[in-house]
């Protein structure tokens, strides 16, 4: 797979990020809509906006291997986007950042893109002078391999607040301290 | 002292949770100004900001001891801010609810304001379908009153996120479930 990875925020975002998310069939309506929502944000305001994004890209039938950051607007259209992160830093803390969304195309799961993906994130947070980075997901069975996910990638459990979603659905804070 | 509460937002109401919020204190600058933009956020977009509040204000030299509730914005002037609280629905819960801020003036603590203040908060997330109201604090020092304050009124410590707000300064969740 080629992929490209890109942190610029451009037009046709919103509604790939929301191809994207809906193909993992992981999601409920009201979600969707938020992640949509983020990225019209971040083009709406932008730094401003508090959110910022990752997003990993597959070109299509050119022979480009390396990983390409920002590449062009104009090239977008042949890109396939596999995978995304959102992330910003949480008002009121002195370093504190929260990752609000990371989502993998099914067809590129198991192949290492979601870690690669986060530690790109991690690079961002600490560029931004972020020194922890917290995740909230649910406690429910079905974000048993999501969690087992975090905490291979280094994160620990900080709190459970339980039925904080809907009842039996308790909040799950992950949190990892990034290295200098 | 004549009280009146009142949830209606009203434009003269940032610049007066500012002077409320400065008066206490107890917030630095990037927190007086958050609580200052929520309620801009209010007058912009109304219930779409998803932040409500609640005013308590003292009449100046009337005869009204009634609590009296949405009292005219022509009267306005003639009242004094003693007590804000802001709170609102948690996006992507059934219903919890989080208590962004609350804030009673200096000269008039120790009164049970406070008290009744987040009692009709609580009255007003039920009413909006809540079931679970969350609260935010520190862990410092300065705020032993303020975790002492919550547990009396009935909210339980959740959880606690050692160095979130900065080293030395974590973050405490309380949380109260509202009786139907």
């Amino acid at each position: 797979m080629k992929l490209s990875y890109r942190s610029q925020v451009l037009p046709s975002d919103p509604g790939r990020i929301k191809a994207l998310v809906q193909k993992t069939g992981f999601f409920i309506p009201e979600e969707i809509r938020i992640a949509r929502e983020l990225a019209e944000e971040h083009l709406a305001k932008g730094k401003e906006s508090g959110y910022f994004f990752l997003f990993a890209e597959e070109r299509q039938g050119d022979g480009v291997d390396a990983v390409v950051l920002n590449i062009a607007a104009s090239n977008i259209a042949a890109v396939n986007m596999v995978a995304y992160a959102c992330y910003g830093p949480i008002p009121g803390t002195r370093a504190g950042f929260d990752l609000y969304w990371i989502a993998v195309d099914p067809a590129c799961q198991d192949r290492g893109l979601g870690r690669e993906l986060l530690r790109l994130v991690e690079q961002g947070v600490r560029c931004m002078g972020g020194a922890r980075l917290y995740i909230d997901t649910s406690s429910r069975e079905q974000y048993t391999p999501t969690r087992i996910f975090y905490e291979r990638c280094g994160y620990r459990q900080e709190a459970h607040l339980p039925d904080f979603y809907a009842p039996g659905d308790g909040k799950i804070i992950f949190c990892k301290l990034l290295p200098h």
